[in-house]
């Protein structure tokens, strides 16, 4: 049995979590979900229904990770030989900016994808987000000055807030600005994300023939 | 001066990272920002002018963090013998739970507070916590076969997480059941948590008298 078993369907957020499985190479079987016939092992390891779900087969126990962001962090966790935890001193930036990314971010995105917001400041100031503007502003702020999210170093945290990038600016919910293309690009280069979205992408085909 | 500047407003979710300062026995100074006349200051270690926000002056360097569940897991980092990090095994039900209730949960409880909402399963789908229903009922199923996210032991997951039931419940974005009224009881005993809720109910008299 593979140390992991990855739950997910390939147009997902399932895909960051395979890239990170790629930056650590981590040995996993993947379990393709269906959005109309959920299998129990499934729910049972994921009772929200939600893609990606990461099983660690871990000795006798076995560990259940939800939630991309998390699914990101702890494979660097699991595997620190890959170099791809923060040092002391990055660790500000890096929690900082993956918890903005799978927080306001997220919500910003999906507020506005349905068409929700709100003018009035002071639900603004409720709103984790603010204004879908203002928090896209800050993403911009936030990595204006650095190639990556902890400056010149890759690390994991690149992986989902990048994806939040290059995904967003793909199916226009993030705005194309230099600092986000200029972001994703570098990260287009890496040999796991490429090894990931080639397997993505070829079990999208497979799917729609 | 003092290891941290803990910018915040006692009406806010500072409240979450005030608790997280006592919980490591932090050496913190408090700048208080008013919702008006936000300092320069505090507007450029957080561009989104959003409390709380969290300096550590650490050496020659300052490193600021924004993002209640940021800060909590920052503070863990940072002061590891207060013991409140997860330990190995603890890790994954550490981090997914951390990501789920500053993710899905947070996003649901403001979607609902705003009146927002789907019913089209597909655009359910989309949306990372489902409904606001689907988002509480496995926010309960992940924490009722257990006294604390990890299990049976306190950890700095618990100061988030634990805050947003505990807050939740309190002002009706979350609702009473036994599951979550037990685990804020359990976490209402702590001594982090009277100290800081002591200080922040006092700087509340203070402004509206």
């Amino acid at each position: 049995m593979a140390d992991y078993t990855f739950f997910t369907n390939p147009m997902s957020r399932g895909q960051i979590a395979r890239w990170a499985l790629h930056e650590v190479g981590a040995d996993y079987e993947t379990e393709l979900v269906e959005w109309a016939a959920k299998s129990e092992a499934f729910l049972k390891a994921n009772p929200l229904g939600k893609v990606p779900t990461l099983v660690h087969h871990h000795g006798d126990h076995i560990h259940t990770v939800t939630e991309a962001a998390a699914i990101c962090h702890y494979l660097a966790e699991m595997h620190p030989e890959a170099g791809l935890l923060p040092e002391p001193h990055e660790k500000a930036a890096y929690f900082r900016r993956l918890f903005f990314a799978s927080g306001p971010v997220e919500q910003a995105i999906m507020a506005n994808s349905m068409g929700w917001g709100v003018d009035d400041p002071q639900k603004q100031g409720m709103l984790g987000f603010g204004s879908y503007e203002r928090a896209m502003d800050t993403f911009e702020t936030l990595m204006a000055d650095r190639d990556y999210v902890c400056g010149d170093r890759f690390t994991m945290a690149d992986v989902y807030v990048g994806s939040q990038v290059d995904w967003g600016m793909q199916f226009g919910t993030i705005p194309k600005r230099p600092v986000f293309e200029a972001y994703a690009q570098r990260l287009r280069e890496r040999s796991a994300y490429q090894e990931a979205k080639a397997i993505d992408m070829k079990l999208v085909e497979g799917s729609s023939q």
